[in-house]
């Protein structure tokens, strides 16, 4: 095993220069801005949780966790989500807050083998949780605040797929019964939207033409609230018909917020987290195939925390957001230099000291040799001046 | 061994609720934005690092770093401060701006063993690197910065404490020659402000009554300009002379600043870290006895990451400050409650729209049962409303 060079980080991390920053900030605060709006309000947990309490009940394959040892030989992990840390502060510091809690969050999170796909091993997430509301209601301002949070982000283009986990649930178990293992791989082929895997399965099981044409049908319940009077056609199964009836609710109540048009009802959709219970979504800007935020209902959740209760979520994935936004105009603040010699230094501050009181001026001071000539400022064609290879705004010297 | 409680977090670390978050993001925002305005750009580094770089450059001690493998074997550390991390970047992504490279940072720190002595495990720090500026301008330059960093951040009454490593480092060499273990000694109870060990140490030491009247004078050099003067005669020794005419040329560039007011000069004053290797500071809130923020130049740092140069920089304790700012009156954001019925959904968004638009409101919006009356809000007498145990600044009812 060779040991890394002086230079080199971990697979999967890395630096965020300024300009980066400046992107990645400007996210934040916005889409914080928002959710704060709706009122939501934002708290920070540890990077360290117990594997044992955080880390079972998130949503993580085990694999997929950063574990270390604590000193007393407690296996400590770095959290994988921001749901279930939330789970556990609603369920103790906030146990005595009545419900609806709204909480948000911004939030690095850590997946140990992702690098290994070539995919960030830590990475950001902005997002919030609804607790203790059981409502179509509440789903539908959980889909509308992201809808909301994407635009603030300054995602322009962008379609939310809305599914509901009950309606597969109750599909698969009216037409393959007890053929648990057969369900879990047609379920997976959908998660991996590996259409034509689902279809050679599905001709693989054996069963009615009926059946079959059943199965297959679904891959068509994509598209608007036309979707649900179809789904209804489909299945008789009771959690099935109950997880349309609810989707249909949601999708009134996306109407009355007017944002009905960004969202796509998509049955074949399974939200990656085990733990959803209810509806779940995912948001796809133009060109990317990468969702840029997931979300959806967990009512067993909390009951892990021993505070049982209904909510629903969803985070941003700020990362991604910040490969979509175009290259934004960044607010070109105006670098100043502050050149002076020593004689000078008072009168030199405090012209700096005026300036960086200027709305978006930055300033920065350089003391000139007492027997050096003027600056050596270099007046680019584009207004700007380069001293010894940094370019300013404007260059004031003093003595 | 027991484990853990659903509930429970591992040792030194915590959550932070909304109140909490609120004053530490006001901390944040400030403290970066004075930071740009003196023309430093913030970068983002990652939480893991290897450990053969970026852990054993760091100032933390072995058994502080909290450390991890990778799917490799090799072994990560997780941050334990922000100096190495940026020296890397600028020896690497960086390394082709030209100097000085002055950068900012807002992150959580990591230092395993603290959590036994009550203190974070994890903690916040804010600070800058100066790169590539050897010159007493540019100590001074952070030290300025320092103050006008806790001035935003909202500390009001603080002093900074200013050394320089080299004083001590040749009064020591002139006074006690090759004895370095009774140097490491005497640096030692310098560091934990054990002057009752310190002076007890010189007496078991042996020397003439004039070398030890000039340990034991060196206490008393805390003060202000005149301290330079007096540790001039102390000392021939010329590593200590240039020492003190550095933090004299040092103290002339704050005066012009007009904050040397806020300064103390304090020549048993030692730095935490190993590798400063010249002027040192650390700043002091009133009523508190820890520092609230400590800097210092390392110009040998950068070497170790390949691209030699002189540096200098700061960390503000965000949490320590967390501690000192007075309860600030939050922005009193206004709460409110919009609460309908079915029926008047669609303008009861609009109404929440519209509010949310508004400077300073967070709105709820709540579904009341198609049969409900009119909701039960108490109305107290600071004229807020109470709905189901949460206060509103103001409740709207549609239906």
């Amino acid at each position: 095993m060779s040991k890394p060079k002086v230079f080199e980080k971990p697979t999967g991390v890395k630096d965020y220069l300024p300009e980066a920053v400046t992107k990645l900030r400007s996210i934040e605060t916005s889409v914080l801005n928002c959710m704060e709006r709706w009122g939501y309000s934002e708290i920070i947990t540890p990077t360290l949780e117990f594997y044992d309490t955080v880390g079972v009940a998130s949503s993580t394959e085990d694999r997929k966790l950063f574990k270390l040892l604590d000193r007393k030989g407690t296996t400590l992990v770095m959290r994988s989500d921001m749901t279930a840390p939330i789970a556990r502060v609603v369920s103790s510091l906030l146990k005595e807050q009545p419900f609806p809690i709204r909480l948000s969050y911004h939030a690095n999170i850590f997946r140990a083998i992702e690098a290994e796909a070539g995919r960030d091993a830590e990475f950001f997430q902005t997002g919030v949780e609804l607790v203790g509301d059981a409502s179509s209601e509440s789903d539908a301002e959980v889909i509308a605040l992201a809808i909301a949070s994407l635009q603030a982000a300054g995602v322009k283009e962008f379609k939310i797929a809305l599914g509901h986990v009950g309606f597969l649930t109750g599909l698969f178990n009216e037409t393959l019964q007890e053929r648990k293992d057969e369900q879990q791989s047609l379920k997976e082929c959908l998660l991996n939207r590996d259409y034509v895997g689902y279809r050679e399965r599905i001709k693989a099981l054996g069963l009615s033409d009926a059946l079959q044409k059943e199965l297959e049908g679904i891959l068509r319940l994509r598209g608007g609230e036309e979707i649900c009077a179809q789904a209804r056609q489909v299945t008789k199964d009771p959690v099935a018909q109950q997880s349309i009836a609810h989707l249909c609710q949601v999708w009134d109540v996306l109407k009355a917020y007017g944002v009905s048009e960004h969202v796509l009802i998509d049955l074949t959709m399974i939200g990656d987290f085990s733990y959803y219970t209810g509806m779940t979504f995912e948001g796809y800007a133009a060109d990317l195939g990468f969702p840029v935020c997931s979300g959806g209902r967990y009512d067993n959740l909390l009951t892990q925390f021993g505070r049982p209760a209904p909510a629903t979520g969803f985070a941003l994935k700020t990362n991604r957001i910040l490969e979509v936004i175009s290259k934004q105009p960044s607010e070109s603040s105006f670098r100043i230099l502050v050149a002076y010699k020593a004689a000078q230094r008072k009168q030199a501050f405090l012209k700096a000291q005026e300036l960086r009181s200027q709305e978006g001026t930055k300033v920065e001071t350089r003391l000139l040799a007492d027997d050096s000539g003027e600056l050596a400022a270099e007046r680019l064609d584009n207004g700007t001046f380069l001293v010894n290879g940094i370019a300013y705004g404007d260059v004031i010297e003093f003595g």
